[in-house]
């Protein structure tokens, strides 16, 4: 079986992205025939700075091979080393009607939120080519947050409409789809999300990180009081990544007078700095030699091209255009 | 100085597309650096069937190099056996507002025209391809009809945008308008037009062809009236191929009673079958042996290629993708 994800490099990952589908997309390494990809071309649509894109596909690259991902067992590439997919993404615009882009959930969100200058051609067309992603390799299953559910029905309306057309010749994939964890609290409790300027990054530097572990919000319980541990952002935190053990000692502290906020940051700090010493190291030693991280994805891209030639010769065939194989 | 003209592989070219477009279009090949491209993505938005797609691109193919396209002068490929294109698209997409393409006159004629079904994200995304076509060949000029100009226009928006954006990357190229002849007539009198079905097509076979002469519409007058020429649409399409001389000798004839329509018909089909002889023979040998067609549309594949990839791999450092060359 084969599971597809893609990871749009736009930034670095925080804890909510962290939890909420790093750590849950590398489990699946286990489960399927699992192809990742750095995307990219999605990026496009809103990165436009040719630094920034390589920083970040890097670094997502980094993250996911500092926390596991194994480039072995899985296909890990970018999606820019083939381009193969925006072929089939032209070919798909032919069998896919106006009406079901513009009935895409994070379509309207963007009309909604953006003034006209914002309303990318390639943010409306970015369904197109996600179902390419999908199609190009045959994915049978497609791992997906809520928001993402429809993009699948979507791909899989635009593989039916080219079967019905050409004959059968793309695979269905289905949608797999994983209720989120608890929502993941922020330095001020909100979600924990890029856009609200509250997040904690786990590869930020020490220095960096502990200064966002100690901007978390906490109420004004005096140091010599017990204090609720259940209603603490610091702990809430802590719990996500401490053994049950520490959590109990946790507890305990909390209830007893003396210790106070500084103290459960501190404790925060060091417990992730104690889970992620080994992935900061992997991370920074594929940062420091970016070369390392191309061999990988160059390596991954070889992998990856022979399915999706195969696929896209079918379709070339079916539509008819040359086959590239014939002759 | 690089030219590029395009040509949708939709059905056998009829007298109008000859004159109008194919015989400037060849003839441009003694003034520029031509490219010339079966555009058979393009026709992936109305043509869906894979026999009718093969077809019409030989078709096409054959019926240029029969008219004198020079296959070693120029480079004349066919656009799906280069999906470099189809990246800049997308790339192009991510720069292009959805104003920009709302505001195309070839999709709002589209729109007025169709139903929701008809309004296929192909047909709207299609300047985006089109610009892509055009700015991966670093084209200086685009010869256009007058409803093909706002289509260059659009293309410098988007490569302007570009080069703002990512810095000077992409040329500019410039329409090369040129005011078609008079309106060719077809069987009825009216504008000649597929869409019409009074269409005459040079390479059809003698006896198809005479038979859409014979269905030219004339007026009553009888065979021992003298006749108005000027008003004939047979003498009309006659004057269009036949050389002065015979001009002056058909004239005469049709003063002269007992010259009726019937004899001006077979004499426009014998000027039509002399003047497609050579043509014809060229026509038949490529359609009889399309091994022969697809050795020159490999060549050319490879010629293009070249120059495809050196725009390409500029755009792909100026947004911060991998380097296809370097290493």
């Amino acid at each position: 079986m084969i599971s597809l994800s893609g990871i749009k490099p736009t930034s670095t990952p925080h804890i909510g992205n962290h939890l909420g589908m790093i750590e849950p997309a590398i489990a699946l390494q286990d489960e399927y025939d699992c192809r990742y990809f750095i995307a990219d071309y999605h990026a496009m649509t809103t990165v436009h700075d040719a630094a920034k894109m390589r920083e970040y596909s890097h670094g997502i690259a980094a993250y996911f091979l500092a926390f596991g991902l194994d480039p072995k067992k899985s296909i890990f590439y970018r999606q820019s080393d083939l381009p193969q997919v925006t072929e089939l993404m032209w070919i798909l615009s032919c069998v896919t009607s106006m009406g079901l882009l513009e009935r895409a959930h994070a379509w309207k969100a963007a009309k909604d939120r953006g003034n006209e200058g914002a309303e990318l051609h390639g943010l409306f067309a970015y369904p197109v080519l996600m179902a390419a992603d999908i199609l190009i390799h045959d994915a049978d299953v497609v791992p997906v947050g809520k928001d993402q559910v429809q993009h699948v029905e979507m791909t899989r309306d635009m593989a039916e409409r080219f079967n019905f057309t050409f004959g059968e010749t793309l695979k269905l994939p289905q949608a797999r789809y994983s209720e989120t964890l608890h929502t993941i609290p922020g330095l001020d409790g909100r979600k924990m999300s890029k856009s609200y300027g509250n997040t904690i990054n786990l590869m930020y530097p020490p220095k960096k990180l502990k200064q966002q572990i100690m901007s978390i919000v906490t109420d004004s319980t005096p140091i010599d009081q017990p204090k609720d541990y259940a209603n603490c952002n610091v702990y809430k935190l802590y719990k996500l990544f401490a053994t049950p053990e520490q959590v109990r000692e946790i507890e305990e502290k909390y209830r007893t007078p003396g210790f106070g906020y500084g103290h459960a940051k501190l404790e925060l700090y060091n417990v992730l700095m104690e889970k992620t010493e080994t992935p900061r190291k992997i991370y920074q030693d594929y940062m420091d030699h970016p070369d390392l991280l191309e061999d990988v994805l160059r390596d991954a891209a070889d992998r990856a091209r022979v399915k999706m030639d195969e696929v896209l010769e079918r379709v070339r065939v079916a539509v008819g255009y040359r086959s590239r194989f014939a002759r």
